[in-house]
This record gives structure tokens, sequence and C-alpha cells, in this order.
């Protein structure tokens, strides 16, 4: 399961509150593409603007709209006994695993995120990816806790911020980092522009926010990473780089908001205030990219491009 | 009210719950020591870690027995929609007023940021205080939107990160913001280490970590400080280098959690799972600062030190 191709969807945000038929859509979708799994409130899911309620229907919504495709349902919260109560509600839905990244607000010692994952993990009774994730968490994992933390019982997997642009360099830390992890315990890479060279490096998931959208090229290029032919996985990521760009320069969440709205598989607005989408100039980058790219016509019936 | 110093006592967390009473007891000195308000459900208040009817229930004990003192509360969130009813639920309690910061976990824009406050100042019947707290947030304010949000209805003051060092830095930066301000909005230092140079350099009020621990001594230090004793000001605030060496190293959360232990204010653990207080070695430092400082006699008659 913590293998191949992670799509993390969207959860559509309205000001009246989950459009959860959208959500139960793009579910489906990815079911449709044939994703590897579906990780519900990742960070491209929203999660930490949702509550408890919300997050138990939107893991709930995930787990019926997704066939045999299994759910990963993300938990995390700034506190341990949120964390704790939302797992348990992830797992009364029929998740398959539990996403858990280290969220802070007062920055926390290696020790507290060792005794978030040490308590999480006592009580669980499905898998649990580490959730590693910086640029939102403001934590910096080393590789001493990771290997601390996947000698937990219940660790599966550990979702890497990212891999060096150089080929060789992402080997070598694809390697080194696996020497250091049970063999039981997959490594996935996120931070899709280097996905591609993630997977070619030896990472065995792509943790992907525009699979969770747009889930054909996403596909495509795990199904060649995976089969050992780098060459087209290269050039199918090269062929996207218009929107990594734009995933640099805005942020995915909200590039991937805005192509979900573009192809028709949400409304607007649909994230959770204060944020917004994209200011209009941003926009429209946006929508040229996704009609150069033909990704209009790849997103199915449901779409309006 | 956000003049003078601000006191910012912890909420005492155990592993049962918010330790009422303890919280209580902080608020009483407090109003005995004669700050000049009590900001309940600061960051040293441990606010984003606790859920909607915990933070009523805090904002209502800070308003029983905060005696006169005038109560601000904390209201801020992730999601704009928990915001609001945050505020209201401070208002409903009976605060004077508010504190809002940028929380973020996607990281915001300043157009977000200013819907933000937009969004909640239009709904409030109290002033409001703006949280500028990088540190926590992971946002970074510009002078240009302090000025744009200093303009929206009910903004009563400006909590700024800290100040420059140097005297002549400080007060040259201190002069500039206030140009940029209406004059109804008053500039409020924190960052304890450098608050009597802040308040020395013109800001109107210190929002006080220590103060909500500890009052005596951040009371001298404002007193001399709004009084144009600015060379009492500093020495008072020199004399607790060795606290603000702890603060620098550790956090102040973590180190005041500490210190409200040691003179018997609260028990252990007092902080929310994942924090935990200082290791032993560390605590052993505080505790030397303490009697050092004879903070610990200073603490009135339920100290132990």
């Amino acid at each position: 399961m913590f293998t191949g191709l992670s799509a993390f969807p969207l959860t559509p945000v309205t000001r009246d509150g989950i459009d959860e038929t959208s959500f139960a859509g793009l579910v489906e979708r990815l079911a449709v593409a044939e994703v590897d799994s579906i990780t519900a409130l990742g960070s491209t899911g929203s999660y930490p603007y949702l509550n408890r309620e919300e997050r138990f229907r939107v893991a709930q919504r995930a787990v019926e709209h997704a066939g045999d495709v299994p759910v990963i349902v993300g938990v995390g919260a700034l506190r341990t006994r949120d964390v704790l109560e939302l797992a348990a509600d992830a797992q009364k839905v029929g998740a398959s695993g539990v996403l858990l990244a280290p969220v802070s607000y007062q920055a926390l010692t290696e020790d507290e995120v060792f005794g978030l994952y040490e308590d999480v993990t006592a009580e669980l009774s499905v898998p649990l990816v580490v959730y590693d994730n910086p640029g939102t968490t403001h934590f910096a994992f080393t590789d001493e806790l990771y290997a601390r933390i996947a000698e937990l019982p219940n660790v599966a997997s550990i979702k890497i911020p990212g891999v060096p642009a150089d080929p060789d360099e992402a080997e070598g830390r694809v390697c080194g980092l696996r020497a250091l992890l049970p063999s039981s315990v997959t490594i996935g890479v996120s931070g899709d522009p280097l996905a591609a060279t993630g997977l070619n490096a030896g990472c065995h998931a792509w943790y992907s926010v525009l699979g969770g959208t747009l889930p054909e090229p996403a596909v495509a290029i795990t199904r060649a990473a995976r089969a050992g032919d780098t060459a087209t996985a290269v050039v199918e990521s090269e062929r996207l780089r218009p929107l990594w760009e734009l995933f640099r320069r805005h942020g995915s969440l909200r590039v991937v908001s805005a192509i979900a709205e573009l192809v028709g598989l949400v409304g607007h607005p649909n994230l959770p205030r204060p944020l917004r989408g994209l200011p209009d100039a941003d926009r429209a980058a946006v929508a040229n990219a996704v009609e150069r790219l033909e990704l209009g016509l790849r997103a199915g019936p449901g779409a309006t491009a």
C-alpha cells in the first residue's frame, strides 16, 4: 500500500462548508485512474483547517468512494490528544492507514516529536506514514530521528520532503536513508517537481499533490519510474515543467485548487478562509498552462476546458 | 487599556485537562500585582492547543478572577470561521478586547492576512490587538500591512515582535512605525529581553510573557520606563539577564512553565502534549537563576522556593 502513487485530493470548502459531492467525485476519479492509494486530508486536503466532525465525514466519504483503492487519512493536529481522537475516527471509518505530520505552533524539540509518534503509534491498529513537511510544520527531521521513529510499531512509510535535483545525489540520498531504516519501511517522495527524480532514485512511493487532481500524468510518471524506465519518467515530468514552475511560485495548493476549478471538478471558492484562491492574473497563467499541456482534455468527462 | 504592562498567564494543562484552579490563582496574582491588563490565551496561554470549549472556560475564568483589570482574550485559529466563533465567545464572557495572530499552516499572503483582519474586525464590538509573532505564526508583517490593518475598525494596538537592541535604532524604529499608524493605535513590544528597550523607545505597552508568571519585576520595568526613568528600566531588565538568556535558549514558554512549577504556582506537567517541560538539566539552570534572582521570594505566599 505504501508504494507507487498516493494521490492527495483537495477537500473543497465552500462558504457553506465542505462540498462533499465534489469531494466524492474527486475520489472516484482517482479510483478510476487506478492510483495505488488515496491520501485524504493531507495538506492538499486542508486537514488542519477542519474540525473533528468535518474530518470524520471527509474520511468516511473517501473510504466510501475509493472502491478497492486503499485510503490513508491525515490525522495531524497541534495537540496529541486531538491526534489520538482523529486516529481513532480514521480507523472507525475504515482507513487503511494514517498520515501524521508534527504540526507545530511552539517549535518542537526532537524528543517531543518522537514522543508524539510514540504516543500515537502505541494506540494504532493500522500502519502510519510519517509526514515530513517542513514548509508547513516548520519542523525539520534529522535522519537520526527518522531512524528512531521508524523502529516504532506500525510505522510503514516516511514521506520525505524532496530529493536533490541531481540524479546521482538523489540516489545517494535515498540509498543512505534506506540503510538507516528497517526494510519494511518505505520511502515516499513529495514535492511534485522532483518526484520523477525521487522515484528514479529508488523512492518506493510518490505522495503527490498533482496526482490528487490530475491523476493520469502522475500515474504515467510513477508507472514508468517503477518499471525502471527512468527516461520516460523524466520526459513525462519535464513535460509538466510549466506546472512545476507555478507550484514553486504560488505553492502547490493554490495551483491545484485553480486547476480543479478550471477543469470543472470543484466550484469557487474551494479553499478555507483565510486562504484565498490565486488572484486573476495568476489564475490566467494556470489556465494557460493547463491549455498548453492539454490537461483539461485529460481531466475526463466532467472537464469544462 | 492598551498601554502599560499586559501580562500573559500560562494556561496549565494537566493530563486530565485544564487546571482551572491554578489558572484562577495565576490571574488573581496578576490583579494583585496591578498589571495594566491581562491577556489570557496568548501564546504563553497555549491558545492554539485548546478546543473551543476549553477556550471558552479559560476566558470566562480569566474575566471572573481579574477583578478590575481588563482582560484581553486570544482568538487566533487557522480558519477564519473559527476565529469568528472564538471572538464571539470572548465577547460573551466579558473580554475587554481580543488578540489575533495570523496563525498559518499554508503560508499566508498579505492579502489573505488583511482579509482575515477585515473579516474579523467587521464582526467585533470590542477592540482588537494585532498579534505579530512570526516565530510561531511564520508570517512576517510588513509596515505597509500594519498601516492597512490599523485603518480597520476596532483595531486598537499592534503587538510587535521586538525592537533593535540599540536604543537609538529602537527609537527610530518605534517613531517610524508611529508615523504610519493612526494615533489611536498603540504599539506594544513583545520579546521580553528587549522590552525595556522598547518601552524606553516609546512603545506604549509591553505584552509580556514573564509578567504573566512573575508580575512584580515586569511591573517595575514598565512603571520606570513609562515614567521616563529609562535608566531604572534598563537596570531592572539587566538584572534579569540570566532569565533572558534562558528564554533565548529554550523559548520563553518552557522557561516560564518551569518557573511557575518551581515557585509552586502550577503542577507538573502543565504544557499540552506533544509539548513537554524542560529536561532536568535545563530545569536545574532555571532553578539556579530563580534562586540567584530571588524570584521565588517575590512570587508571594504560594511560593515554595
